[in-house]
């Protein structure tokens, strides 16, 4: 369990070590972009691997974590910065690009199996071989109350705002801020029709497992959503709703056109949501995306 | 003459018709970036198109301007905001993707001429002979002023900046800017080695015409720098520097790589002199960088 007084020893333990990314009113007294793709390592998930290794003692084995998208890239980042080894557990599908990533911020990366719960699974045996700290992409309370100062950061930039339009994938940016917003604003979870692990937990009463495909799965597919998040959003309302693939190519291409700002599919996912009225805003309902990545090459634009 | 005191009017006249663009705190205590690329139509140039239009009694005939670039897109999106008819004459050469984008913003486009200066003299004419008002892209009074609000907002974001630098093409930024800064911050105005009037025309001292090209060309190819901008740029102490292509394009890959923002060529230049040290900032020295535009193509990135 994760509360807004998490985020905010969070908040003070990284301060310094991440960027307070800006918000945009884009659409006057009604839509706010929250530009948290600017963060070091170009996602969000740099606030949560540093919180959790700020928060921990570090052993001389280091960090680790499994991970071929933003979670490996922030851990790595964050390591670095900090001056702390760092092993980086990934498929051997992984584009050699995303490898390269890793190598250049100085990770030992590992290549096991052929998809990600397989170099999961082996980072996780490493890590109890070597006593490294296992860095979770999104289901630990520290990586929760890390990715939770973004909400912290929305409620002064936007203080009287209504509600938050979240991309989920494993869940853990939704868990952070939805502790953070708790009784101050409402929280959407915007989840592909392709990678549905927040919409199937809510369905079947607890996190289960999914399959996951589709333009949104490098960043959002995770087969099932941690449990801190699946606990947070019950316990604070947070409301799901699917797109589809189209959708999000479209809300990319639209993020682009009416706002020049490029960012990853996952990110777009929560843009869809507004776009295709799976979730409409009330009459002067003051709404609040966070556009929280943009890991993507844009000349695949 | 332009001074802070026009940039103020021109600031309360376009209030609630242009985007406050965030800045974000790239480097802590030492560089930030004025998100300007998130303006309405892409660019700065929105800011001057609303100043000078909402500053006149618009004719029945509307407004006229010649650009195939910022200038044109911005005044066919303030005059359709405003509700004003816009015509934009651009030289025949204008890629069909810009004429495309000047239709849809609801302007007449008119194709004269094989280059800039020949759509520019048919503009006038044809503004003499409908009477409409016509919007220069860099060198009215109006104009400057308007993108002086720029230099505003800058000032209230970081109000103990020491230096900013800026891309220069007709220098009519460069002119706002300067003026809202002068007595508060130095100006650095950056130019391609290609494309260097405003450089041209201190040596000569006055505006001249030059040769123009290069990677920057579209957006920064103003042959010959405004009389406003020498006017602003000689009585402030504005400071030219020169920039190769290579290093523009190297800059525009570094503004991605580090910061994911995408931006135009003209726009990179001016982190370009960070990169090469054609400016360098003393121990301590705050430093912001306007990016000033992103109409440019994500996948030739």
């Amino acid at each position: 369990m994760i509360t807004r007084d998490d985020a905010v020893v969070a908040a003070t333990r990284i301060a310094g070590r991440v960027r307070r990314t800006p918000v945009v009113e884009a659409e006057p007294g009604a839509l706010w972009l929250k530009l948290e793709f600017l963060q070091h390592s170009g996602s969000f998930k740099a606030r949560g691997a540093f919180n959790r290794i700020l928060a921990s003692d570090v052993p001389a084995a280091g960090v680790i974590t499994a991970s071929g998208g933003n979670a490996g890239g922030a851990v790595a980042y964050a390591a670095r910065t900090l001056g702390v080894p760092a092993e980086v557990f990934v498929p051997v599908t992984t584009p050699s690009v995303k490898v390269e990533a890793l190598h250049r911020r100085g990770a030992v990366v590992v290549q096991h199996g052929s998809e990600y719960a397989e170099a999961y699974e082996a980072a996780a045996k490493r890590a109890a071989d070597t006593g490294a700290l296992f860095c979770h992409p999104y289901d630990q309370a520290e990586v929760c109350a890390g990715q939770a100062t973004l909400g912290l950061e929305l409620l002064e930039q936007v203080p009287d705002v209504d509600t938050v339009l979240i991309a989920v994938g494993g869940g853990g940016l939704m868990a952070g801020v939805a502790a953070a917003l708790e009784g101050r604003a409402r929280v959407i979870a915007v989840e592909p029709e392709t990678c549905p692990t927040l919409h199937s937990a809510l369905a079947a009463g607890g996190p289960v497992d999914v399959e996951v495909s589709g333009v949104a799965a490098d960043s959002l597919g995770a087969r099932r959503v941690g449990a801190i998040a699946y606990e947070v959003a019950v316990r604070t309302g947070v409301r799901g709703v699917l797109v589809g693939d189209d959708d999000i190519v479209a809300a990319r291409r639209a993020l682009w056109d009416r706002y020049r700002v490029l960012v990853e599919h996952g990110t777009a996912a929560a843009y869809a949501a507004l776009l295709t009225s799976a979730y409409t805003p009330a009459e002067g309902e003051r709404v609040a995306l966070v556009l929280c990545g943009a890991n993507t090459d844009p000349s695949r634009f």
